[in-house]
């Protein structure tokens, strides 16, 4: 598998750019030593940082530009104007064979808009989504789409469902990986016609995959499926609100444990519980989405994230690199396409050339 | 305000029924001594549970039926059969003045369907909402549709808010509660075509409703607006992941404090900050979902809860009828239709009898 890895890096994306690009760039170089790293932005910004990272500085490149796609720019605006934006040319360097994933912590709805265009989508899949992994109650869970599109028609939840339990399979290694549309009751006339009608598709394709029809939100962070399919509205809205209840969670004990001398005194001795509890649901360690249906590597961090969760984002593109995701997922959609009923009536899922 | 308030209750809805909806009553009425009962269901399985709470039989009387809607009923079955079913009965006796409010564990569905259909909706009101209140890190927000209806377009949000709103301010006290619509993201451009529309509509419509525009999953539990409005699908995920989420953390702290000597002697010493913890967050204190747009009061509990968790359903309901909240609603969407910019070209929200 060790084979050496570079990863295209859009340094003036996010919130603390470029300063937590690079420092996390160096976190991920001391757990990766095969990989190396080209930064994409203004020289004078990163220069002076990696000087003070020498072992870093050994094994990165910086691409100069002065131009970098602003949080708020529309998709739209940023496919047309900012050709030599650093998100951009990060995204044209893997095109070009120059490097194997692009990392950024900018604009979303630009990277996506961007990686569309330059990369295409796979044979077969229509809208690529957004995906990330969860922590639950059993260990790991992946939920798409989360927000690359706000509605998704039965097609693209099927689609979906495909890229999930693939990515689910050669990434993070679930042998068999279950899979169900969320949905607010697990009874079949239950929910919109889109997620009924995918349903029936994904029962009825001979598609081989564990599909276990459907979960409901609370589901999701108790790990009752490997990979959770929804549209991107739903998603979004979901993640966000499980984030959130978290941060009420961890903010009223913090208040519970400050009431009295003696809950200050219980704080002390069972710290290293609340230390394992914040590790274990730190959200820097599920900081990198991947944008699935791609004919590329792109990983998505969080804007506001630190050094730490960028290394993060950055071990997911690597862990892609090294899976070979691409050609796993091809390799994937080209066998399962050959699984999806010629009879079935609805149009096949997959319309890999001519198979289907 | 006191008066005294007679409760109609389906003995028969709920996992555990007739047990926690008569033991549940006991306890709303050592809170609420002025409060009368009528149990519909079973005289055999209700009497002897009666028979043990001597005070709360003086004020109980009991309806026998042989019929109950079974949790997995359809509406539209349930519609058709089960005339003389204890859920059917409560709301009739609601509606024909013996009882001022109905209070059900049942199914879901069927309690909508038949008040629906026995009680009507409010003059402007085309689909009922199930509306929830939830702990925030401010204090508490009233969040709705939480299920009745899986879509809902933007007219149908634009009443969402409106009844959000008055039940915020009449039955929560909250004197000018902000509103807000749940999105993918607070600009203008993003979400659904309904959400957009709907939020063109409260901001154009001259309502005086503090509209404060979009919000996204974490500000439900951040408490950013009193009231969040969305359709039933995405409300329906975004409460049970919620509930989730609390979940998966208390069980993750749980462990975590029993993994050691030390941590175990610091639960000790900080008991009380999670037993603290632990109330501020109990679900059960958040059980009583409301049918809102309805011409009646229609409480729906929580199937699984225990008495305790009846009891609140029961207070919630109480607390409508003591703050008569039908007349309030009445009165506010016949003020509020004043305010509907009859030069608004899309359909006004509100078409009381000829005024919009």
């Amino acid at each position: 598998m060790s084979r050496q890895i570079i990863l295209a890096l859009d340094a003036m994306g996010g919130d603390h750019a470029p300063g937590i690009v690079i420092k996390g760039a160096n976190i991920a170089r001391e757990r990766h030593p095969d990989a190396r790293f080209i930064f994409f932005g203004q020289q004078s910004a990163i220069e002076p940082i990696l000087q003070t990272l020498p072992k870093l500085r050994d094994c990165s490149e910086i691409v100069h530009t002065d131009e970098a796609i602003p949080g708020d720019m529309k998709p739209s605006l940023a496919l047309r104007q900012s050709k030599r934006s650093s998100m951009r040319l990060a995204i044209e360097a893997v095109k070009n064979g120059q490097a194997h994933a692009v990392v950024s912590a900018g604009n979303t709805g630009a990277l996506m808009a961007l990686s569309k265009m330059i990369f295409g989508t796979m044979l077969g899949v229509d809208r690529p989504a957004i995906a990330s992994y969860l922590p639950t109650q059993r260990g790991e869970t992946v939920m798409l789409d989360l927000g690359a599109n706000v509605s998704a028609d039965a097609e693209t939840l099927v689609q979906y469902a495909i890229l999930g339990e693939v990515f689910s399979r050669t990434v993070m290694g679930v042998p068999r990986p279950s899979v169900a549309l969320l949905n607010v009751g697990s009874e079949d006339q239950k929910g919109h016609e889109e997620v009924r009608e995918a349903a029936n598709r994904l029962r009825n394709s001979n598609l081989p995959i564990d599909f276990q029809g459907f979960v409901e939100g609370n589901d999701i962070t108790e790990g009752t499926v490997d990979v959770v399919v929804t549209d991107g509205f739903t998603g979004n809205i979901a993640l966000k609100t499980a984030e959130g209840t978290a941060h009420m969670y961890a903010a009223y004990m913090r208040r519970a444990l400050k009431s009295s001398i003696w809950t200050r005194l219980g704080y002390l001795f069972a710290r290293k519980a609340f230390q394992q509890l914040r590790e274990k649901l730190d959200p820097r360690k599920y900081n990198g989405a991947v944008l699935l249906g791609l004919q590329g590597i792109v990983v998505k961090s969080h804007g506001g994230t630190d050094a730490f969760g960028f290394a993060n984002a950055l071990g997911v593109g690597i862990d892609m690199v090294q899976h070979r995701f691409i050609d796993s997922v091809e390799r994937e959609l080209t066998a399962l396409s050959a699984h999806v009923s010629i009879a079935d009536h609805a149009p096949s899922a997959i319309s890999v050339g001519g198979v289907s």
